[in-house]
C-alpha cells in the first residue's frame, strides 16, 4: 500500500492511469498475489484507486472527500423542537453539550460493552448475518420479561416486542393509532422530540401543565372533556425535562379520567433505571388496559446499540409486528439485541446502574450549586436522572422578539430569554449546545427556563463558557 | 451460582424466600463478596431470583418463560404480502425457507464480520456508547461516496444519508412524499414488502407489467397519463422477484415519461453487488434529478448489521435528516456503521462478492435443473442474484378458490395454484416456507408462479420436501 501511495503522491501514477497488474507487482515486491489484491482493495476502499470489473485497478480521477466528512453546516433554522437534537448530534466532540440528552461516554459500561463485543465475535453465524425474528431476540425478550416482573408488570411473551429504539417504539404506536388531524395530549413542558415526532404525524397537539407531582389533574380532566385526545404521551418516574415524579394520587386520577374518555396513554419509561427508589407507574397501576409502556437502554447502557421495546396488549403487539416488517423488515438488529443481553447477564450491569445513580446524585447537586452561582434556580431537585430544569437569572441576557404566528414581531418581549441565550451560545467562538425552555413547551411559555444535563454541565470548562456567553 | 440453583431446585429455598446475605454467603463459600454479587446478578438476569432494592435478593415467585421464547404462533392469516415475511422470519432454524429473501449464513463474510467485531471491541468509547451523527458514520458515508463514484454516480456529501436499513430508507422517502390517498406505481410482479409498506402509508397502488427488459413501456406511459402516480418504486439491475434487468432503451423511455409527468422514481438497488456486469441504472442516467437511490448491505454482508442509505438531492436529505431525528433519533447505530466500514476496508469484501457471484451462478443453474425435474420452468434465467421466478407445472396441485373482492368465491379457479402449494407446504408435517406468486402481484395474476431462492432451494432435503408436498 505504501508503494502505491508513494507513486500516486509523486505523480509517477497519474489520475486515470492503470495500476501494475497484480501478478507483476507481486513479483516485483516478492509478495504473494493475495497480498497485492488485499492492498489494492484497501486502497480502493479508501477511494485512492478504483476497480473496473474485468479490467483491473486505476488511479481515481477525482479526489474523494476528506476522511472527516462533517455534516454539511445546517442552514440557519428556527429554535424549534429539532434545534437541540440537530446541534447536539451534529456538533463535533470539541463542543460541550450541557443541553444534550445523554450521558458522557465515560459514564457508560464501557468494559462490559467491549467484553460483549468480544463474545459476539464468537456467536453463532446466524446472529451475525440473519434478520432475526419478527419481534427480536428471544433471549433479550426473556430478560426483559424478568425485569418487568421485578417492577410489578407481570406479562407474557405475547405482550412484548423489541423495536429499533425507544423512539421507534413510540413512532410505531403513533402509526398504529393516529391519523392526520387527530388530537394528541402532551405535557407542558415535555421532551422536545415528542413534538417533533407528532409533527411528522401531522396531528394536533394539546398540552397540560406539568407540576412537581405530574400533570395538573384538573387541567387534565378539562382537556380530555373538551379536546378528546386519542393519545397522551408522558414520562412518569423522571419527567423530561423537569425531573418531576408522578404521585400515586395524580396517577390514579389521570387513569380514571383516561378510562372515562377512552384515551390511550403511552408511558415512555426510558429513565426508569435511573430512579433511586421505584415510584408509581401508570402501566403497572393500570395493568396494560389502556397504558402502553415503552423503553430502551440508551440512557444507561448504550445509545449506539439501538434497541427499544414496547409492552402492550397482544393484539397491539401483533399489529405492530406487521408494521415493523413493512417499515423496517423486522425487529432490531440481532447483534444489537444480543450485545444488550450480554451486558445484562454479564453480572456487572446492576452495580453499574447503582454506581450511576450515586454519581448522578452528586453530579446533580454539584451542577445545581454551580448553576446557582450563575443565577440559575432549579424548579425542583429531581430524585434521579441527569436533568436540572432551571429558571434563568432575572434580566440576563436581554430577550429577543419572538416571531408571532400572525407574522408581526412581538414588541414586548419578556426578559430573560433562554432562546436568546442558546442562540448566543451556538454562535459564540467558544460554542455550547444549550437546551432552551421553549423547545420543550408546546405553548412556548418556558422561555425563562433551560434544561441542563448535570454531568455534561460539570465537564471541564463548560461553566466558564456559559458564564462568558451570559456576560 | 450452582449452590443457589441446587438449593432452589431442592426447595430448601422456596418461592418468595430471601437469599442469604451477600456477606454471609461469601464467608460460607470462602469467596469474595464481589463474586457473590456477580452470581446473584446472573441468577437475577436468568429470572431465577429477583432483587428488591435495599432489601436483598429473593427466590422468584413465578417461573419465567422458557429460554427459547418462540414467537407466539401467528393466527391463521391470509396469503398476503406479509405472509412470506412472517413465516420466513418466525420459522425456526429447522424449517427450510426456499421462499426467503436472504442468503444462508455460511454464504456471508463470517470471518470478516468476526474480525470486525474484535476490532470494534477496541474502538473509541463514543462509537460504543453515543447516538452518532444525524446522518450516520462519516467513515461509512465516505466509503459509500467512493463506491457510488465507481458506479458513475458522482455525488457530494450533501446527497447522502445513512438510514437504519434499506427498508427504512424507502419508508422515509414515502413519509416525506406521500399522503394517504396518493397513488403509487409499482411493478407487477414486485417485491411483496413494497406492497406491505405502501399499505401502511394508506396509498392507492397501481401497477405496470414487468417484462424481461423492465416495465412494459407503453403500459408505463399509459398509467402515468391516466393515474398520475406521485412515486414509482422499482429495482433496476436484478428485479425482485423476476431477476430481469432493465434495458437502456426502456430506462431512457421511462425517465422521459416520468419527467413529463413530474413523477419521482425510487430505485431500490439492494441487489447491486450481485450483478455480474454493471447494467444501466436510472439514478446514474438521470443524475438524481428525479430518481432517488436507496440501498443496503443486507444481501451481501449482513442482514443483522442494520444499515441502509439514501442518495438524493441535498434538500431531500436535509428533510430526511429531520424526519430520522423525529422518528428514530438519528441515523443508524454507530456500531453497525463502523462494523460495515471495517468489513468494506478489511481487504476481503471485493473477493467475497466475486466468490458470491460465482457460487450464485452455479447455484441458480443447479436449482433451475432440479426444479425443472419437478416441472417448474424459470420465466427467464437471471444474470445474477439468487432468485428464480418459476412457472408451476401444469395441473399440480389443484387450485383453490380465491376469495374475490365482491365476497363471492371464484367458481372457476385457475390451476395450478402457487398459493395452494405454499399453504400446503406451510401446513405439512415437514414444512417449507415458499413464496407464492400472488404475494408479489398487485393484480393477483401470478398464481401460476413461485419465487425460489436458489441457495436455500439447494440445501439438503429441500427438493425432497417440495416433491412431497406436490405429491
Amino acid at each position: 500500500m505504501a508503494t502505491i501511495r508513494a507513486r500516486i503522491a509523486a505523480r509517477s501514477l497519474g489520475p486515470g492511469e492503470r495500476l501494475p497488474s497484480i501478478r507483476r507487482l507481486a513479483e516485483a515486491l516478492a509478495v504473494s498475489p493475495g497480498t497485492v489484491v488485499e492492498a489494492y482493495d484497501r486502497l480502493a476502499a479508501e477511494g485512492l484507486i478504483r476497480a473496473r470489473r474485468g479490467s483491473g485497478f486505476f488511479v481515481a480521477g477525482q479526489a474523494l472527500p476528506p476522511l472527516q466528512l462533517a455534516d454539511p453546516a445546517p442552514a440557519a433554522r428556527a429554535v424549534d423542537p429539532f434545534w437541540v437534537s440537530r446541534l447536539a448530534l451534529e456538533a463535533d466532540d470539541s463542543v460541550p453539550k450541557p443541553g444534550c440528552g445523554w450521558l458522557p461516554p465515560d459514564w457508560m459500561p464501557e468494559a462490559a460493552l467491549r467484553r460483549g463485543l468480544r463474545q459476539l465475535a464468537r456467536a453463532e453465524t446466524g446472529v451475525l448475518t440473519d434478520y432475526g425474528g419478527s419481534r427480536g431476540s428471544a433471549r433479550l425478550r426473556r430478560l426483559l420479561l424478568a425485569r418487568l416482573a421485578e417492577e410489578g408488570l407481570e406479562v407474557g411473551p405475547g405482550h412484548l416486542a423489541l423495536t429499533g429504539s425507544g423512539t421507534e417504539a413510540l413512532d410505531l404506536v403513533c402509526r398504529l393509532q393516529l391519523s392526520p388531524g387527530d388530537t394528541v395530549l402532551v405535557d407542558d413542558p415535555c421532551y422536545f422530540n415528542f413534538q417533533a415526532l407528532l409533527k411528522a404525524h401531522q396531528v394536533r397537539l394539546v398540552s397540560v401543565p406539568y407540576t412537581g407531582t405530574g400533570p395538573d389533574p384538573a387541567a387534565f380532566e378539562a382537556v380530555l372533556a373538551t379536546e378528546k385526545p386519542r393519545l397522551y404521551l408522558t414520562n412518569s418516574a423522571l419527567h423530561n425535562p423537569t425531573g418531576a415524579t408522578l404521585s400515586p394520587a395524580v396517577a390514579h386520577r389521570i387513569l380514571v379520567a383516561a378510562g372515562a374518555a377512552g384515551m390511550t396513554i403511552v408511558e415512555d419509561d426510558i429513565f426508569a433505571d435511573l430512579e433511586p427508589e421505584p415510584s408509581v407507574r401508570l402501566a403497572a397501576l393500570d395493568g396494560l388496559k389502556r397504558v402502553i409502556r415503552i423503553g430502551s437502554f440508551s440512557k444507561t447502557l448504550s445509545a449506539s446499540v439501538r434497541c427499544g421495546y414496547i409492552v402492550a396488549p397482544p393484539d397491539w403487539i401483533e399489529a405492530l409486528t406487521d408494521l415493523q416488517i413493512a417499515t423496517r423488515f423486522g425487529g432490531p438488529s440481532p447483534l444489537a439485541a444480543e450485545l444488550i443481553a450480554e451486558v445484562l447477564t454479564g453480572g456487572t450491569y446492576r452495580k453499574h446502574v447503582e454506581d450511576l445513580r450515586r454519581r448522578l446524585e452528586r453530579s446533580r447537586r454539584d451542577a445545581a450549586h454551580a448553576l446557582a452561582r450563575l443565577g440559575f434556580t432549579p424548579a425542583l431537585m429531581p430524585r434521579g436522572g441527569f436533568y436540572l430544569w432551571c429558571r434563568l437569572p432575572d434580566g440576563l441576557p436581554e430577550g429577543i422578539p419572538e416571531p408571532r404566528s400572525d407574522g408581526q414581531s412581538d414588541r414586548h418581549p419578556r426578559a430573560p430569554s433562554a432562546t436568546a441565550l442558546a442562540e448566543r451560545a451556538r454562535a459564540s467562538p467558544t460554542p455550547l449546545v444549550l437546551a432552551p425552555g421553549n423547545v420543550f413547551s408546546p405553548t412556548r411559555t418556558a422561555d425563562a427556563y433551560m434544561r441542563f444535563n448535570a454531568p455534561h454541565t460539570m465537564m471541564p470548562g463548560v461553566l466558564e463558557r456559559l458564564a462568558a456567553v451570559m456576560a
